[in-house]
């Protein structure tokens, strides 16, 4: 009997598919470690960063990753389109510590203030002109850093710290950018602050951004669009 | 010649007042690394981190701070004021990867959404009654994690994730924070997005907030109250 | 049918508990990566660190813990009482680098000599007076840097040094600290030597304390309270 | 008199060129540390990294790059050029963990079998077609793990192993990568084994090799192109 | 019939012990993390490093290895045999950032060039003489350092640099080098290049080395010894 | 006359050699750093680690340290002696991350009770017979895990847990250690509590090991010799 319990209880480890994680870390411990695709189920048990497969079965498809010669669409209500190429989509990345990102713009389109909490970016520009900023931190004067870049032009974000990029020119922009983190996460402000569900408490952000309830209520109500 | 020239040149190096540097890490590689006082010149020269003092000549005192038993004053714009005890005040906490922060909040005293770009935080409350909460990344849907916290409640702000805290009682409260680096760093929202030096271009802010130019302009013409 | 296959299968992870464990690191790769509760299965498979829970299902709860508010029991051999709050009882600390303690005191309670092999510790003084120290390693010549502490005094610790707090006042003292790990672990100095489990071979400590082997089977023959 | 004096003192620094170094880490301990431009002289003094310059006079530039928009010359033996943007020549990426490349390819070149030994590869095709690889260590039996590359097309190159990419298409290549360092070095292996200064014994190649002598000599004796 | 082999397939993990894996970490987190011993089955599960076992079922055996006073047979093509204690025969290593190995070499006897990924290596002499060394990389204009070591003499080889050691004495030699990871990995050089499975293009190796396809072709279809 | 003096104290710095120090880090940010030599000066600068020389001023001999093949002196009242090899004495091993011992044992020599606050320990018998162990930490129950070791065999003492060695045989003992840190720091338990500079406060050591007054004046009049 208890070999049959054994059975049902070992199972529900892997068939309710509690392995979807890999571990990742800031440095590798082996040659690679091939992140476990992830999957759908309630019941799941997670690593820091991911699991890895097992590293015999690994191959060239699992560093390989295709599509990115094409421009995004970018009509929606920010003009932009950022397509990551990440752990979550390029399992071979896992434990490695990079990852990249295509970004399109719409004339006028925008990536906006967002910060990345585990990845410094550095951006090239493929075609068009960008006016792109970062701000520094409170003890440094929240100082804006500000350049416009043509085609060529390099520009870095440090890690953590709220930056954008705006179309200026009057074609498409594209830009390429190599982010330092297999993981690197987005945080978009204006979606962050006034569209998180639930909603923050209004009288928290009416006092923070010293505006009048009803601003920051019809903020609340808006549509957040993400362009990530 | 080159004797009185080498002379002349070695003294800018302390003269004027290059090494107030001290090289501080993620870990340390002695037993400690107490920072050297900064001083105010141009010609300054860094490490990442601080410079240390020579170690024979540290003593109890660099690690060694006081005054955190007395409320700090709460009349301003947010209610709120934050005394950090970090690398700039407590030099002994060099490359020691922690630091300490007393917070106080008058009745409806609000510490704003903000990131620390290079810690967690992890809150106790002395005395009063906090609404706390923070925002997860994008990719995890933007939620909002909050809570009422009272006396001896602890609460965790996940390093990088916006957060805030406000002062639901009507008393003054108190809280002590620790945070996971020597020198965290502080982005508040509000005030790096709408209060950076100089502005951020307005038609950046107005796209990604969904709002007019002209509450861009009132926003950006406000004064920014950096309560840390 | 299906109902009962998920409970049971469900249970094999908590109940045969093989995989409570959670992956902790220096730096976190996704927001937070709380960990899963440890249960008593002796064919229990760890990482380094703690397994995570499923963070679609992680909530406000797993970054709260309460009760710090309260004075602790400090009758004992002692006179002291420290309440960690670290990843074993604060689960959503999981990766993210920090705990903290409130330690309380009796008149002439101590908190022995003792190390956090991965942790420095930031100590302020709530209530009393402290007579507080650290010992440097041996190419430091075994320096003793002390300091008496009183309210909203603070006090570094660094990381791997032997160190002590000692109440010189008249009354209860109590004191909250910060550490940099989620799981800084203690060992305290005479318990750890002269109360391991097998007792050391006594010629090592008669040999290393220069003490006479009575002395040494009288020291491990003692009962070493915990306060831990 | 002063003033002069400051000047001379002023000189100091950069004209002696000590200090030229700047501290770079793993990871950044405040918003960004731009590298002090190195000089050439014998007796500087150097850290792990790079010193920075005074954060006070950071400013959009040092985080700017420009001119990688223009193709390069591949006239030469591997009819391949790689141009870096490191933390040599882009001084805001010292300490942020992060440097790009374009690498160009005429018919037929090849950027020859290399590894970085402080860094994970992420390259993506701008235009033409290149068969990459990469070849795992011992242990995992020295396995090679190869693609044909299109335009969009993404490869990742693991850290610290032997990896290289070959134009097998009728027209140039373009490839941009990023790499997880701000220093990422390369070791060329056919330059850095026969082409070493001075050249390692003959004997230590003829038998690592499995060949004679007059080939090993003939080896020693070409001229190694370094295309980066 | 598919429910029961999925039953008997998930039953693989547990019962046939594929959790192998263990988390390794640059840092521990907590006092040790002993690896599970590896297994063969197809549907393994891993992480960055190893699993670790229940730490209560740790005991000193899992800390122990013997067999490293007795010599080792270099009859080979090489005339050297390494003798690896890391992580995958002394599993208590795991996550503690440190490995050993014993070489012998007979008359003559060659460690040929290679690369530990993961690790500087400090060696010192036991018996004989070597004739060792290592070559920059590229920006360091691929620079030798050579020294002939004696009994007692000891010598550094830099993390990712390509080095070697021959014996250059009458007699057998032996070293016990000490390495800075428990999975330091080794790329011998002209085994990856040349003996990789499968191999690499002919022209790439041809261009790389610039030789004719014939000797390559040669290369390619030697033995390559593996004295790791 | 003020200026005078301060023209030549500062001169000290540069001209008596004060940029001793030189960057290490967890990893190195080039090929590698190799450790300025250490001198006399009151006004010295430090770095987290130690500055580094030129690299183009680097050769072989800062690689290498000769002299381990001889015994050392074992007569003293351990009758161990400890010869460590790091950064130290070993310039070229600055931010490499590991380091080397030699260790000679008398009869019943004892290297006693002490903890490494930055290494993992691992040691081989090259002569002799040793019972070694280490102490877990309190959250493990303090178990100890001991072992007797005889030539050839290997043990692992994790980082920051307190290990000894003793020579339990009848001739002397000789053991090799490699230690994951290029500066591991040793903190011996006897000597750094009872022979601290100056000594703790007896009443904290009373109550601590549970002794009387006057055995720990005793303890703390003895001398205290340290073998390494």
């Amino acid at each position: 009997m208890k070999g049959v319990y054994f059975l049902i209880s070992t199972l529900a480890i892997l068939a309710s598919a509690t392995f979807l994680v890999s571990a990742s870390d800031p440095s590798p411990l082996q040659d690679f470690c091939v992140a476990l695709n992830d999957t759908k189920s309630a019941e799941a048990v997670f690593v820091n960063g991911k699991f890895c497969k097992d590293p015999k079965l690994a191959n060239a498809n699992d560093f390989f990753f295709s599509g990115l010669q094409n421009p995004r669409n970018t009509q929606n209500p920010l003009g932009s389109n950022v397509t990551a190429v990440n752990v979550d989509n390029l399992l071979g990345l896992n434990t490695l510590g990079i990852s990249l990102a295509r970004i399109d713009f719409a004339p006028n389109g925008l990536n906006p203030p967002h910060t990345h909490p585990r990845a410094t970016e550095i951006l090239v520009v493929l075609e068009g002109t960008l006016y792109v900023g970062f701000v520094t931190s409170n003890g440094d004067g929240n100082r804006l850093f500000t350049k416009v870049l043509n085609k060529g032009d390099v520009f870095v974000f440090p890690i953590g710290l709220i930056h954008f990029q705006l179309n200026v020119g009057h074609v498409n922009a594209v830009a390429f950018a190599g982010l330092s983190s297999q993981n690197p996460g987005v945080i978009t402000i204006a979606k962050a602050v006034f569209g998180s569900q639930p909603p923050i408490n209004p009288d928290v952000l009416a006092k923070a951004f010293q505006v009048d309830d009803n601003v920051v209520d019809n903020l609340q109500k808006q549509f957040w669009y993400d362009n990530n």
